[in-house]
Order: structure tokens, then C-alpha cells, then sequence
């Protein structure tokens, strides 16, 4: 087969198979609880609400929901999403909309506009493993900065943009995958002046912000943004439904229109019948009484994960019970091997993700991602009970 | 806006928004007849199959249809392509087929596995639009060599082959978009074996090769490839719907996993939902009974277009019918302005593509795309009336 033996493009040779993946594949025999995937409730789905919106599209516009679709996308769901993130902050018409196939899509495609090899990105550390792989396709050069509870440091910012010239600040700043951080509106402030005198866009990642536990959600870097300097992502896999691929990036309409031209060579348009699907949905669909009932059942998933870790878990190891999100983000002894726990706890039949590859540069002590949001609560007391007899 | 100003990637600078789109936005009026897109007839959409199938996927397993899957794709319809694909002579299982957001992506995976900054890729001269768009946005040298009736000329192909040192070679063998020309079989055999011995991948990429007039169609070249050189790119576009945006990749297992690593990081998978929804559609659908209907009414609306061009175009337009697919490609007087005659045509309210966006090097005369599956016959008669008056 000649074909596996021809040169390959050196971003071909950099892009790795996601850690998380290989590990999913063995953790999905049925007797394992699985913490280690990022996916959300499916019996939370609004399956119904779904079915009848497919169907009232293919019965009165099937002929449409079935034809090309433009590049930018279905305009009824690109004034939906325009309406609600105005109301969040970030005033914006459809036309700073792009509809994406998923907001992995966006972080790919603002790597495509702005990121030329050799150039570096400042990501957090640890950070969206899916992202290190964009950044690395691209071959550019990951510059990390620190971050705590509250989100990525400023001062550590600063001195990485002094240091590196960077093409492109990329952040999570709700509930971040791995840790959970949620970003200070004091430190939203501070970030973007940082980035506002250093000329570097922000490429703000949101697909967690509506899963808030305690009340009203931050703004929106985009929404404090008077410079036009953030990019700003976010994504239906969270709160509707992964499967539909439904994601969408706002931007100053000069630029989303680069990130348009990016696309249509990337897949022409995303899927006409489930954006119009989407559009129908959430034409008559209780979305923010869907909303709450998530946050509710996350909250109490939440509670007694952080509940089951305290009493399995040995008193050395550290973690930070998430405000809003999916994950719990746990600080391991220096000492403890991850892959070798991680074996240990497949024979004791459940599972985690290592955080290793989460980091662009070797964390100083080993850390587990555990999920939350797919399990209901006695699968998490049983999986931690399991978790801790394997440590 | 600072976003409007920041310096973009070369790739970004290189990728121009498709002449067709900005045409066609232009064409989008409806007093206009366009013949200018390349869309399927909407009137032949099995809207109500995919309804049904829609609807019994969300009630059956809806959960599973809403969650996350495999970058590779959904099984079960993985398996339908790969055995229908081993019914035209590429025996392949499931595991060499990797489901894309149309074949649009196919083409972009390829590059971004295949090709660095500055490599060489051999074109068609006329080639795909969209292609040489990935391709440049993909800072590759496209090398064109010529192509007649029959498609590309090996002789052409082996002066290339022998100068560039190419990393890819991209043909569409049937009823290429623009020329509607068909690669014969002999040239096929050729083909494959100048790239084999030259150690050159084929990227052949097959949308219309279903939509044949005249009997059984050819073999792909995958079909006859016996080095494992060729990746073979299809699509449902053509044949059951766009807005699906379904299509699919057969590569050998090792180059097949290079491509799905790339696809990760693009979108992570294709949408569940309508994978498996065209899976449940295939299980009972009449796939070829369908497609019969498709090739009688695009043939007979081709020979309405022919008729009609005889009338109504002058004596020096030249043209070869085409045997299948969608387009007619129509060679006029070396001294005639496209631009010039599009403003006219537009005038007198019809529409067609100007032929110079799909040439990587000038044609030596303009040359205008006319599509002839989006309308009935009578519209095509008084549309091509209308472009002779226009001429």
C-alpha cells in the first residue's frame, strides 16, 4: 500500500491522536463506569423537542432543509444566536455570526486565518487538549501561561506577551476543560488591556458558560470587549445536543468574513437540515427552562462527586469543586505514576483521563480529569468507591 | 475593529472568496433563470424518505443520535458505502471508509495530510473551483496539464510528473466539474501507472459519477488501483441531498487514520443525527431506483440544453454534450468579455458562471459553466433563448 509509506505534510507528522481517544476506546466496555469522556446527561437530551422540529422542517420546507445552504449559514438560527448573546452583553447582528460545525470548527478555522508555522499561541496551562492539537496542525508555538482557580494569571500573562510576540491568545473562561476554572470579571478586564495594547487577538472559548451553578454567568469577554478584539465561540454540544454539530463564531464582520472564506474550503456550509432544525427548535422550545433543568442535575452531580471524592480519595489529593461545567480537575503526589493508576482502575472497572496531555509543557504533579455530567449520582458514589480502592 | 487589522496567515492571505459565490449572490434574484450554480433539482429530494428516516432514528435511538460519535463516522453506514463501493470493484471494508461533511472535506483532509508550503499538485486545466481553492489555501504550486473530451492527456500528465516532483495528483473522472468530460478507461490504466511509478498519490475525487446516461458506468480508478495510491473521495450530495452534507473518504487503513486524526481536530465527527439518519434511509430505500429517475431527468434536460444551444447560441460556441453529471461547458469567440456578457445576461435575466475561475493558468479563450439539473426543460429552452439574445 504505497499510500502509507508516501511523505507526509510536517503538520501531518505533528498532529498526534488524541490521548483521550485511545483511552475512550478502552474504557468502553459496559462494565466500566466512565468518568473520562466530556459528554453531556443523553438522558437530559430534549429528544422529542427534536424529533418534531426535524419533522416540521422536512414536512414544510424539506425541499430547502435538503439544498446547499450558504457559507455563513441558515439565517433564522444566526439572528437567534445574535439576539442572545446581544442579550448577554455582546451586541452583534446575524451578520457577525458564523455557523460552524461544532466550535472545534472555530478554533480551527481562527488558527487558519491567523497562524502562520512557526507562530506562537499562549494557551493556559493545562488547557483544551483539543485546541494543543489545532495549535500544533497549524505548527505553531505554544507559549503557556499560568493559571489558578480564578483563571489565567494576568501577571503571567503580561510576561508572556512581552516575551513572545504572540499571533493569538486562546482561553476558556467558564468552567475550563480540564479544571473547571472559571475566569474573574477583575481578570476579564485586566486580560483584555493586556491584550488590547499588545495587538493580540482573543480567542475565547465558551462552550460551558450557560452550565452555571450558582445564578447569573459572568460577561462574556466579548461583551467587554470595545476594541473588537475578541473571537468569540460557543457551541449547542453542551446545552442541546452534541450530535447536531451546531456551533457558531461572532466576529467583527471584516473578519468573520476571512473565517467565512476559511470555511467554505474546509466543507462549503454546515448541514442545512439541522441548522434549520435548530432554528425550529428553539422557535418554540423552553430553552432556558431546558437550561436550568441541566444546571440543576449538574449542580447535584457536582455535589456528589465532590462529596464521594472526600470520603474515597486519600486527604493528599487537591481539587476544586467546579462552580459550573463538567469536570473535576484532581491534584495527585508527585509520586503517582497515572498511566499505572489509570490500569488499576480499569481491573477496579472504572475510568478517568490522565492529565498529562492537557499540558503543553510537563506539569510539576500528576492530575486526573473525571467527568460528572454522564453519569447520574449512585454511578458517581459507586465509580469513586471503586477509584479509591485503586489508589 | 482591531480584529479588521491584525496581520492574517499567508494561507489566509492566499484564500480568495469564490468568484461563483459572489456571482451568485448577484444571480439569487428570481426574475433570473440561473444556470449558474451547481445544484441538484430540489424537486427530486426524496423529502419524504428522509423525513420518515429522520423521524425514526430520534424515536427509536434518539440519545444515541444526539450524543457524540467516532471521528471515523457511524458504523452501519460505513459499512453500506463500503460494500457498495466493493460492488464497483474497490473491495474495501468499513474500516478504509472514513465518513466527511461532504467531499468538500475529503479534498481538505487530503491537503493538510499530503502537502506543505510550496509543494507541487497537478490540476486539470479546468479543475474543480473549490479544489483549487484548498489547494491554495494550502500554499501549494498547483502544475496544470491539459485535458480534452476524454479528460486529462497522459502525455500531459508524464511531461508534469517528470518536471514538478508533485506530492498529489487531483482528478475528477467523471463528468468533471466544469467540462462535464469523462476519463476514459484506457487513460485511466495510464494514469494510475504514471503515478505509481512515480510514486505520486491520485486523489480522485468522485461526486458525479452515479449520474451516468448511458448504461453502466466506468470503474474508478480506486477500483483499478492495485498499488493502494489512489484515495477515492465520494459524496451523497449529488445523489440524495446536499443539505446532508454527507461524504466519505476510502483510503488504505494506515493513510485512512492520518486523515481522521486531521478530521479531529477539524470538527471532531460529522453530525450523528444525519448519518444515521441517511443509514436508516438506505436500509429501505430504493437507492438505485432513485438514482434511475435522477439520470433520466438530468438526461433528458441535458438534451433539452443541447437542443437549445444549437438554436440559440452562434455557430462558433462549441461544446461537447456531456454524458452524465450537471454541466455544460461552453467554449466561445477568443475576442468575447465574459464579465461583459454575465452583465448582459444578467440584463436580459439570465445567469451562468464565466469559466476563467476555474483555470490556474489563463485559458486561451473564455469559456462559460452552464447547469442543467436545477431547471426543467422549459425553463432551460427559455433561458438558453435568453442568453442567445444576450450574445
Amino acid at each position: 500500500m504505497m499510500l502509507e509509506h508516501v511523505p507526509l505534510a510536517r503538520r501531518a507528522e505533528r498532529a498526534v491522536p488524541s490521548a483521550i481517544r485511545e483511552i475512550l476506546k478502552v474504557t468502553e466496555r459496559p462494565e466500566v463506569l466512565s468518568f473520562a469522556g466530556g459528554l453531556p446527561a443523553p438522558e437530559l437530551f430534549p429528544v422529542e423537542a427534536v424529533r418534531r422540529a426535524f419533522d416540521r422542517v422536512l414536512a414544510r420546507a424539506g425541499a430547502a432543509a435538503l439544498q446547499y445552504g450558504t457559507t455563513e449559514g441558515h439565517g433564522p438560527l444566526r439572528e437567534w444566536i445574535a439576539a442572545r448573546l446581544s442579550a448577554r452583553g455582546r451586541r452583534v447582528t446575524s451578520g457577525e455570526i458564523l455557523i460552524t460545525s461544532g466550535s472545534q470548527q472555530g478554533i480551527d478555522l481562527a488558527a487558519r486565518v491567523l497562524l502562520d508555522p512557526g507562530d506562537a499561541v499562549i494557551v493556559e496551562s493545562p488547557s483544551y487538549l483539543a485546541a494543543l492539537q489545532v495549535f500544533g496542525a497549524s505548527e505553531a508555538r505554544l507559549v503557556t501561561v499560568e493559571a489558578d482557580a480564578d483563571g489565567m494569571l494576568p501577571s503571567s500573562l503580561s510576561r508572556a506577551l512581552e516575551g513572545a510576540r504572540p499571533k493569538l491568545i486562546y482561553l476558556v473562561p467558564d468552567f475550563a476543560n480540564p479544571t473547571g476554572a472559571r475566569l474573574s470579571v477583575e481578570r476579564r478586564h485586566q486580560i483584555l488591556a493586556l491584550a488590547a495594547a499588545h495587538g493580540v487577538p482573543i480567542l475565547e472559548d465558551d462552550p460551558y458558560g450557560e452550565l452555571s451553578f450558582d445564578g447569573p454567568r459572568s460577561p462574556p469577554l466579548a461583551a467587554l470587549d470595545d476594541r473588537g478584539i475578541v473571537i468569540h465561540l460557543s457551541t449547542f454540544s453542551k446545552t442541546l445536543a452534541p450530535g447536531l454539530r451546531l456551533g457558531w463564531v461572532s466576529a467583527p464582520p471584516g473578519f468573520l468574513r476571512r473565517l467565512a472564506i476559511a470555511k467554505q474550503a474546509c466543507d462549503l456550509h454546515t448541514a442545512t437540515v439541522t441548522q434549520r432544525a435548530a432554528a425550529e427548535l428553539l422557535e418554540s422550545f423552553d430553552y432556558d427552562g431546558h437550561l436550568a433543568r441541566l444546571r440543576t442535575t449538574y449542580a447535584a452531580r457536582a455535589r456528589a462527586m465532590e462529596a464521594a471524592l472526600h470520603a474515597h480519595l486519600p486527604p493528599s489529593a487537591t481539587f476544586t469543586p467546579p462552580r459550573g461545567g463538567m469536570f473535576f480537575w484532581v491534584g495527585l503526589d508527585a509520586g503517582v505514576d497515572v498511566d499505572a493508576l489509570l490500569r488499576r482502575a480499569l481491573d477496579a472497572r472504572v475510568a478517568f483521563v490522565p492529565g498529562y496531555p492537557f499540558f503543553a509543557t510537563p506539569p510539576a504533579r500528576p492530575y486526573i480529569r473525571l467527568n460528572f455530567s454522564n453519569r447520574g449520582e449512585d454511578d458517581i458514589r459507586e465509580g469513586m468507591a471503586r477509584l479509591g480502592r485503586a489508589m
